[in-house]
């Protein structure tokens, strides 16, 4: 133990002021290889990108903060590219092209998660991004669990948020039922989707009610996201494709709706439920809302939408227009459509809005800047919430 | 949404039969490259590692399962290394070095992480890896929640194990409180401790008590693990070591159990209390256990010990015979002392169990093969949770 205590306070108090002093930004030590600080993000917000690679002969950044850019080696091999201007508060992914194979960048531990796929991660501070950070503000508790499932007769894996508080106080809370999308699992709103940071800052500043989040997992192939599940590492990615779409998830969504009520201090009536999701969750979020016209009072398709011509695939999709009609004729209190203004699915979402429109079903409709991404996700996210359960 | 569906089968059925053929071991395709399969284990559990490099001039793998090895390279670019025996069962972490520089195998979205470094992972099946899978049994809850300290002023991060049916059950359940090392912090266990698996899996063989874990950051210059706390993505790894071994987190450790005991249903007794933690959490074990002799009927040091040089930096790890004749007044149940065989570290540890023992404090002291690494930790583990709160 005191071993271990003078080595690391040698290294700390030896290393860093040298490493320091090789370039204007931070440089640490790591595992005995000189690492540079990756990404270094200025005062001005300007983002710097840096890969120790003498031997590279092309390293290139892949990042919606700067687009695709290439890297520059210095004398010690050390590549770097830096935004000639600012760049947007946003929480960004990126990802280092070198010699043509896609890694992500070493010196930075900080990753998020997309359906097998990792990518670093870093936040550009300012209002925008704001929510999406750690800040000091009252935190809730981030709880992965499993729930029995008679859609499937066995456990299945799901994550919740509760609000600060909720372990010392004895009130009941409303429930946003939140589902990720056709490539993502139960870990895409938690990892992609901030959303302990979203709910907390949000509940911070006083926008959003305090409340729970449930993020099961929306594909009954699926136990769990890969890596929790009983299939263990080798699986390729898209076996689980087929069997979403056929209606069996909403068909048994109640049972999670039944031991979310069961276990947690929840609000159990419609006025106390919302229910979104993006992509694929927002066509799930659009079925479960018509299918079970009691159960939740606000709704909101996050980057989605349903149509007609998926009526026939199962008895759940059938009869759009009736299903709509039961559903608005106790009209739930929000039902709110959003699309990233650069998505390939625009359309649709306009057609499924001015469709509600004309048959007389209030709605909300609103396009956010982006596309079919986690970065339109969590803007979508940041505006649907703060208009939940208001009194 | 439903272009989405038509796709995502699309690439499922065209892709994955021709990319199956393209070797012997499964291959797959990832946004739009052809990424091979890695790692590859075959029924005989020897492991392939490949990597897409056609630029590349040298390829290794770094690993305990292999050690330090270099890849060759095909005719189409990839890099290629097959271990010549079957490799024991193990939860492996590896990296490659490509061209010198140090990366995660991109094929590989299951990592591990220790303080700011990503490592790639994969499990070899068998009967010594059994607990770390994730197996068809009941699964426990994990929970990241946030305790008020008064230790600091603000709120700090956990991790919390409740067992299966804790949330439906109404009974009360014991508690370990288990310690990361050095390095480390709230997220060792729950990562490279893959503690949810085993206790999963211990609980469902009969082999260990269903109990609560409790996994604080003992690092009070922290609020929680890197890019959780307030500090963001841009800090050294190192800033916190100075006020590791001040004894102010042993001397505020109370605050961490009345806050369990209050919001969890506890057994809130000596009897139904275990304290255990590897490396400097086993140093902070025994300063704690003998620190608060009604507290703890179990102890655990992993990997770590103390000594009498300790006793002139604080009041709390002063005068250790003394506090030690406190402890074994009242003798805990169980005071266990493990170490790895090649652990630089295990004169010390010898030292200590002889020390105990010419006192005539009852103590079991256990050699496990492994040096002071995750590895050896885990192994630790194992052994230790069985015994707990035994009837």
């Amino acid at each position: 133990m005191k071993k271990l205590f003078i080595t690391g306070v040698f290294i700390w108090l030896f290393f860093f002021p040298v490493t320091a002093q090789v370039t204007s930004a931070p440089f640490y030590l790591w595992e005995s290889d000189s690492i540079p600080f990756s990404p270094y993000i200025d005062a001005n917000h300007r983002v710097t990108f840096r890969l120790h690679a003498p031997q590279a002969k092309s390293v290139w950044v892949k990042s919606l903060a700067c687009g695709l850019k290439p890297l520059e080696k210095d004398e010690e091999g050390i590549w770097t590219y830096t935004t000639p201007e600012p760049v947007n508060p946003e929480c960004y992914s990126y990802a280092f092209i070198v010699d043509g194979t896609r890694f992500i960048d070493p010196a930075n531990a900080y990753t998020t998660y997309s359906y097998r796929v990792r990518y670093s991660m870093f936040i550009v501070p300012g209002p925008e991004s704001e929510c999406y950070q750690n800040n000091d503000v009252p935190h809730g508790s981030m709880t992965r669990l499993w729930y029995p499932s008679q859609a499937v007769g066995h456990e299945r894996r799901m994550v919740v948020y509760t609000p600060h508080g909720y372990e010392r106080h004895k009130k009941h809370y409303p429930v946003l039922y939140l589902m990720h999308g056709f490539s993502g699992d139960e870990e895409d709103w938690p990892e992609d989707g901030r959303i302990a940071q979203i709910m907390d800052n949000l509940i911070a500043q006083g926008k959003a009610e305090p409340m729970i989040v449930v993020m099961p997992n929306n594909k009954l192939d699926q136990d769990a996201a890969p890596g929790y599940d009983r299939y263990g590492w080798m699986m390729p990615p898209m076996r689980n494709f087929p069997r979403n779409g056929d209606g069996t998830y909403e068909k048994y969504f109640p049972e999670i709706v039944d031991y979310i009520d069961h276990i947690y201090r929840t609000v159990t009536k419609k006025s106390g439920r919302a229910i979104a999701g993006f992509s694929m969750g927002a066509f799930h979020a659009a079925h479960l809302s018509k299918l079970y016209p009691k159960l939740f009072d606000y709704v909101g398709l996050f980057s989605g939408f349903i149509t007609k011509e998926d009526e026939n695939k199962s008895l759940v999709y059938s009869d759009l227009q009736g299903k709509l009609a039961r559903q608005f004729a106790i009209p739930p209190k929000l039902y709110w459509i959003g699309i990233g203004s650069i998505d390939s699915g625009i359309n649709g979402a306009q057609k499924f809005h001015t469709y509600l429109d004309s048959l007389g079903y209030s709605n909300e409709y609103q396009e956010v800047s982006g596309d079919h991404s986690g970065y339109t996700m969590r803007k979508e996210a940041l505006i649907f919430i703060p208009k939940l359960f208001k009194k």
